[in-house]
Parts: structure tokens; C-alpha cells; sequence
């Protein structure tokens, strides 16, 4: 299947790919604390995403994973659409093409062209180089689907605990960065995104498609499923979707006592660990660029 | 001989490949510990399994490998096999074909089919991205003999030092996984098998190929016959086989007292440190994800 | 766009190649600290320069970059150009051939002849191996204006903060080494420049084009102005060019502060570390090996 | 000149390949302690080797190298050659050949047939499964002389100083190990030969040139002359060569006295550092794999 000369091998679960209209895709591919990569498997589950493909690689990490059934697969990334007239208990709010692409508003105008492609997986590619080649493989792929925009979900990590973790935001265009500020997204002005969440905008721009991607404020400690929360409410703001969060609050809460667990941990082995976040001072500690991956936390 | 366009070569040890009926694949790549390569090795010798291959690959670790007696061989994988007529003073014993695919118990029926091919070797694949492509021609080679069953040896390494090291396992195959608990295997729900030990059983699946990695418990610091002894017992059940233990329950035994060698200095070296095995509120000590590769030991 | 077979992709910005004069190579590839990238671009600022074509490679980190306005790029080469006709309020001094080939002097002999070209980046590949591969198809494009020296700013790193960067230096040729004492280089006499900034230099020699490595000295801990303003200063008098270094000054400043807070919360934190830069005495405790590369500093 | 698809360039300093007869090989790749390389270089010095060519590749480490005179050229392989007629004031003592293959012993049999090819270089390669590639090159170029034996010089690192390193061997026929002992060579009876030291051999093994590995102990902390000495002196005895070696003992007292002084201000940073060399209770310390390399030290 695999040869140095075949690294890429795209299995379709049925003969005939969907006809979508212009949908978006949105990928979180797995980074630090897994931000973006729970938010659109809870995308995938919530909105009842149909599987179009599998994505096996060499270019992956060369592992089986485990399965809760103690069964064991190799690892693939994995593509499902959502039709927008899917009304699973669900539904994506129809939203007008030029609110989208600048994220100025969510309105009630029907926008039935949009339906979504979801992109996930086990594994980023781990073959110097791969990420590029697999980034235009899969826009190859989606772009044959007329894709509007691409919003990837990932995650800022700052070595640090907060209560209520902030998401970040940057895109491809800087009309959509204007709109960042009445969705809550912070904009950032610096500093690289790293991997497949950052190479897929930036590679997707040189094709002419516009795109967004949203990070999770983490510590980089946990899989954090609260960062994961936050990014999710706003994901759903900007694209207009509206589903069930209960499970996805009932995870984040069992992540915010994880949290709370390991501070208590930390404290207990040291009286000079903070109760609360660490202040600024104190994070000064870290100062050294082997220290600390950047001045503004590093980005995965 | 080798160049980037021809990095494996099989060299087949005579010209002609036996006929092989529906053998089952063991094999034993060398991980931590090397539990598993200690396991596939002595039954090559016990079963006077016979050489089929060599396998050469600039892809393995750019290395030779000193012989005990001086000499030295660059490293490479070899091939093995055991005809189920053969009875060099062992025999493997006969079993029905569904009992085998199920592991659900071992019966006096006489399975008169099934041949076994060894795999093991001084070295995995240490070039980015190449043990898929290894894989790949190992079950090019093996589906010739249409290969019923891939059996890994594989290690879990968790860190700490235990008295009885567990069996754990994962299967392609939830009804294997089912019988697990009938041969004291405890099933694993979650986490990785990295390297080829894991792959050959995620790549065969995918070639309908159906397969069970048994995982050696192991603290990761010493070469483990003891792990190595507890693994062969658990396969040597599963597949029926009955050989002469005699030499690895001996080398069970050296790691035992080098393993108590070692807790002892390290008592000496620290009056923290326990005298039995840590207790899960000393692990806890190593809790971020640095310090410890998984919340469940790493595979290997 | 980019696949296994074709990882680099050199997009100009005009159609036609600009028609320049034996122009220089003047690169600065990103290193530590930055000492020689922040010296080219703000030749490219300073100058004028005209963007001529932006280098594209799966080779270099997979990563965007975040702009200051909250926009995402994927990362690149640039190449610009400045004909020596060019007179946007500065000018690069006439000199004569044979005073530039082996850096003798500066004089006010015209020599219309003498372009130039820029070349920096956000990035150096990380590729194993590809360094080789860009820095060939690089020369290939440049030897096409028939290039007729390649100067690369590179920073020389030595763990700890000095008042006053000195500027060291290595060339392709005896003549030019003779000549860098009248421009207060050091002449290194030893060690390895390792990366793009040193690679372009021995792959052009090896086409017969002769070239020289300025590098500035830095600490390596911080972004560093200072090192690239004096690195500049030696540069402008090597090549006979005037501009405006107001800009740089300031930001020099900048840095001067930065690192006198650094030194201040060192010593605030260590009663041992000293209040002045380190001595030789003390340097030589040296201070931890993985702040230092080598005795001499190292080289990127 | 490089390209993906054509990594290794040789190009000899003369378009007629000279003419041997059945020449030995001898080579030193850099590793730690540069033990092998000096002592080849010494040989090429003394013996009045004539250079052949030189190996450039995008395998190597991306660099270039900093001479003496100030000068810098890319990182590049050599190999060099010495016509057994040739007397440059030294000479290669004539061996019978079978007293040779065996090293049983060195007779004053002439053997006019026996040439040398001498190679080393700046750097290994760098790019996983490189080694392999250059190896087989390099063993194309020299079987085309019909090469008789290969003679690798390599270091065996052990982390302590020695007062009088050993010299370690390996070979790829037991009949040269059994005449180790009498050229007070300690054989090896396990570990690994990492780079292209050991790669050659055992590539050169399976092509059936035979081969032996000499290694030079070394502490690893510093370029290691007194190492090299050693080793050379073996070697000498070995192929019965008789050398000025005024030089290299220089080289090999100043390495000692480098060694004297690292000593002393371990011993005075720490009262717990021993006067002498450690003893093996205080090695024991350092077990525990990560700690150290191999029970038996590391080779490089």
C-alpha cells in the first residue's frame, strides 16, 4: 500500500463523493491539550457528520491506536461532511456568504449553499517536510468541492492555568481580522502556528481560499476540554451553528477539576507555587528562550 | 547495493521458499526492555526454527552489531520458520482454527495446518516514515504464504519496578479481545503501540489480516527476561506450544536479582526512595506529561 | 503545489527578470538572534529594494507567520533587487571592482556596474539535507545576472552579553581574508558556519564565486539590534553604502535596554551573577553547556 | 550540483584514477574524540599520501568549515592514496598478504602488491539512512582498485579518563579477531558500531571484502591526541607501518596535559570528585540506561 513513492493513500467510504455547495471546512487537527481536535469531534457527533474518507499515511506517526474496546486501528486522519439540510435534532443556521466571510454578523437570511466538511485525526504528520505535502493533498481534495473558507481549531499554549481561557484568532484577510473583536476573539500580531492547523490556511491562501483559524488559550498540561468548550461557543457564534453543548460542559468540568487537582498538587510540593495563576512577575521567572517557547505562548 | 531508491533488500537463504500452510506471523521487533525480541528469539532456538531470510534496509539504525565472539555483522531482521510436522524434541500443538482465531481456549484438536513464520531482528527502522514502507514489503512477503494470524511481542513500560510484570493486549478484532481475560491477558481500553511491533498488526488489518499484540509489563531500565518469561508463557498458551522453559526461567532469574541489585543502590542513594514498588501516590509525583510519557505506561 | 518531487516553488513577482550588472548577493537568513536577517531587511527597507520573487519550499518549517495587522502567511524566502541607478534618497557608493573583491578600501572610483540583490526570510529549511538542495537552486537563479560575490550576515553566538559586539568574519579567498583587519573584522580561524548563511558560501565558491561571512556577535538570548546595528556599520563600509541608520539606532537602543533588565533580574535572582558583563574567569565556568555551543561562540 | 535525486558528488583531482594493486583501505570518519580521524590524517601526513578526491554531499551536516588561514569550504569527504613504492623518507613495511588477513604477525616477506587508499573527512552524514548510501558509493569506488581489506579507526568513548587508553577491535572474520591478542588488541564481544566507522565494515562485509575495526578508548570530553597515539601505534604494528610519529606524541602530550587540567577543576568544583579515575563503585552510579550510553561504553 505504502511506498516512499505512495505516502498518501485516500480511501473514500462510498464510490460516489458527496455533491456539496461551497462548503467550509473546518479541521483541528491533534495538538497541545487536543483543543481543537475535541471541538470538531464534537462538531462531527453533535451535527451527526456523515464519513466521506479516511486518510492513511506513511508521513504519520507510525503507530496503532487503541480503541476503548481494546481494539486497534492505525492511525488516519478522517473526513466527514454535513450536509445543510441535515436536520439531526440540529442544524446550521443559514447565514448570508458575505456575513461569513468577514464574521461581521450572524443574521436569520437562509444561506442553504453552505454545507461543511470536517477534518480530524489521530495523528499530524511526523515526516520533515510531509505536512506540506499532505496540506495540498487534502486541499486537492476539498477544493474539488468548491470549499469557501477554511476555519482551523487549535490551541495557544501558555504553560499557565487560567479560569477562563480566551481564544485567539488569525486569519488569511484582513477584513475577516476586523470582525474578530464582536465575536470576543482576540487578534493576534505575532508569532508562527505551527503544523497542519497553521499550514493549511497558509497553503489554502496561495490557492486563493480565505481562511480563519481559532485557538484555545491551554496551559499545555491537560487535555483541556474547557479550552476546548470555550473555542466550540465561539466556533458555533461565527459560523451561526446551534447544538447541544451539555456533554461537551460536562467534560469541560471534569477537565476544570483535573485542573483543580494537579494546582493543589503543585502547591502542596512547593509553598511558593501560587494559589491563583502565576502573575506576571512570576512568569518572568521563565525567562530564557530555551525556557519558554515565546513571549506570547507557542501555538500548536 | 542500497541507495534512496532501493532501501530494502531481502536476501532469501535458499532459492527455494518452503511451502508454508496458513502459518501464523510472530513476531518480536526489539523495544524497550526487548521483551518481545527475547520471546520470538528463544523460540526460534526451542523450536529449531529454520533461517528463510535476512532482511537489509538503510532504513535501520547505521550500525554493526559485535558478536560474542568478536566478530561483526551490520544489523538486520531475519525470517524464520516452523513446519508443524517438525519435532526437534518440542512440538507446537495442534489447533482447531477457531479456537486459534478467537483464543478462546486450547483443545487437543489436531490443526495439522497451521506452520509458524519468526520474525525478529537487531534493529526497527530508524528513517522517518519508513516503517510503514517496511511493513508494507514484510506482508507483501508473508501474504505469499497466506498468513492466517499476526501475533506482536511488544513491550509496556511503566517506570517502576514490579514483582509479577502483567500480559497486556489489544487485538485487530473485538472477539479476540473477548477471549483475552480466558488467558490472563489484561485488555488495554486507550493509549498507542508505537513502531513496528504495532504498525505490522495496523497496516496487516487494513489487509483484512487479523492480529493480536501481546505487551510484556517491563519498568523500562533493564533488558526484562523476567516480562520476556511472563509473555512467553501467556503465547505459548495461546498458540498451544510446549516448550523447554528450562533457560529463560534462568535468565528470568538474573533479571530478578539484577533488578533487585538496582532497587537496593538506589535505596542506598535515597532514604525516599520505597522499598516495595511506588505507590500510586508516589507516581503520582510525575505527573505532567514531560515528566511521564502517558497517565498508563508507553508501549513499545 | 508542493509534493516529494517538487518542494520548492520560486514565484516571481514580475514576469520579466529585472537586467542587472554582475550584481552582490547581500543574504541574511534567520539565526539566533536574528543578527543577520534584521541587517538585510533593513537594507531592503533603507534601499528601496524592488521584490523580484518569493521562494516557497516544503522544506522550510511547516508554519504561518503572524503579521502585525492579525494576518497569516505561510513562510518564505524573499529575494528583492537594487540597481545601482536607484537614488531613493540614499546610494550605494561606486567602487571600484578589484577594492570590492578584495575589500581593500572604499574609493570614490564609479563603478555603475555594481547591483544588488537581497535575499532573507522568515525561515531556514529544516529539511535534513535540503539546505543543500535550496541554497543550489538559489545559486542557480542568481548566477543567471551573472553574480559576482555573495556577502552572507550571519550572528556568532557566545552565551553571554558583551558592550560592545565585535564583527568576526571568513571568506572564500586568502586576499579578502587580508583584508577584513582595515574593516575592524576579526578573522575566525577556526570552527563551522552552519545553515544556509554558511552553505551558500561554500556551494558558490564551488562554482567559482568568491564570497565572505560577516558575523555579529551576540548572546543569543535575546533578538538582537545592537549586534545587527554594528554588523550593518561594517557591512555599509565594506560594500561603500550610506543610509539612513536613525531607525536602526533606535532600536540598538531598544536592545541596550532589553538586556540590561535581563542582566538586572539575573542578579536579582543570583547574588553570584555579576553586576558588569562576565569576566573571562568567570565565563570559564561556563556556564552551562547548553548556553553554549563551543568555546569560541558558535555559529549560525 | 545537488539535487534530491543526486545527493553524492565525487570528483577526483585527477582525470586518471592512479593504478593500485589490491590497496587496503584506511579510514577515519570524524566521531567523538575525532580518535580515528587524527590518526588517519597523521598518515596522510607522514606517508605523503596523494590526494584522489573529494566527496561532497547534501548528506553531510549543512556547513562550512573555518580553516586556519581564515578561509571557509564546504564540509567534504576526501580520499587520498599511497603507491607502496613510494618512499617519502617513511615507507609501508611489505606484509605477506596471508599474514595480513590473519594479523598473525608482521614478517619482512615483501609484498610489493600492497597500496593504501586513506579516507576521512569533515563530517559524517546527517540525513537518516544517508550512511548507507555513502557507504555503498564509496565501496563502488574502491572495489573498482579491487580492495583487499578494510581497516576502520574508531573511538570507544567511556565517559572517564584513563591514564593509558586500550585499543578495542572488531572484525568481520573470526580469524582476525584470534589475532588480536598478540597485537595486545582487546576484542570486543558486544555492542554496536554506530556511523560509517562501523557501516563501511559491514557493508563491505556482505560485498566479501573483509574488515576490522580499531577503537581508540576515549573519556569523550575532548579531542582526544593521546587516544589517537594509541591507536596509530597499533595500527602501525598492524600493517607495518614504520612513521615518524615525533608529531603526534606532541599532540598526544598536550592532549594529556588538557586532560590534567580538566581534572583539576572538576576536583575543584566538587570535593566528591575523585583524584584518580573513577572507580567502578562510583561508575555504578550512572546505570541506569538514560544515564549512560552502554555498560560497555559507547563507539562512535
Amino acid at each position: 500500500m505504502f511506498s516512499m513513492s505512495k505516502p498518501i493513500e485516500i480511501v473514500f467510504s462510498e464510490k460516489k463523493t458527496p455533491s456539496l455547495n461551497s462548503p467550509y471546512l473546518i479541521c483541528g487537527f491533534p495538538g497541545t491539550g487536543l483543543v481543537g481536535k475535541l471541538a470538531v469531534d464534537y462538531l462531527i457527533k453533535e451535527l451527526g457528520a456523515i464519513h466521506m474518507a479516511d486518510v492513511f499515511s506513511s508521513y504519520f506517526s507510525p503507530q496503532v491506536v487503541i480503541q476503548a474496546d481494546g481494539t486497534t486501528n492505525i492511525v488516519k486522519n478522517s473526513l466527514y461532511y454535513v450536509k445543510n439540510n441535515n436536520t439531526n435534532n440540529q442544524s446550521i443556521n443559514d447565514l448570508p456568504h458575505q456575513s461569513i466571510d468577514s464574521l461581521k454578523s450572524t443574521t436569520n437570511d437562509p444561506l442553504s449553499s453552505k454545507d461543511l466538511i470536517l477534518l480530524t485525526g489521530d495523528s499530524q504528520p511526523v515526516v520533515p517536510g510531509s505536512e506540506y505535502v499532505l496540506s495540498e493533498q487534502i486541499l486537492d481534495l476539498i477544493t474539488k468541492f468548491k470549499i469557501s473558507n477554511i476555519y482551523s481549531l487549535a490551541s495557544y499554549v501558555t504553560g499557565t492555568f487560567v479560569n477562563d481561557p480566551k481564544i485567539y484568532g488569525t486569519a488569511t484577510n484582513p477584513e475577516m481580522v476586523k470582525s474578530f473583536r464582536s465575536f470576543n476573539i482576540s487578534t493576534l500580531d505575532n508569532g508562527n502556528i505551527t503544523g497542519m492547523n497553521g499550514l493549511i490556511l497558509g497553503l489554502g491562501k496561495l490557492r486563493g481560499i480565505e481562511g480563519i483559524c481559532l485557538l484555545g488559550e491551554t496551559s499545555g498540561y491537560v487535555i483541556d476540554a474547557k479550552a476546548s468548550k470555550n473555542l466550540l461557543e465561539i466556533v458555533n457564534n461565527v459560523l451561526g451553528i446551534h447544538i447541544n453543548m451539555d456533554e461537551m460542559n460536562k467534560r469541560s468540568k471534569d477537565t476544570e477539576i483535573l485542573i483543580k487537582n494537579l494546582e493543589q498538587q503543585m502547591m502542596a510540593k512547593s509553598g511558593q507555587f501560587p494559589q491563583s495563576v502565576p502573575t506576571e512577575e512570576q512568569e518572568e521567572e521563565l525567562m530564557f528562550p530555551q525556557n519558554r517557547k515565546s513571549n506570547m505562548g507557542y501555538i500548536s
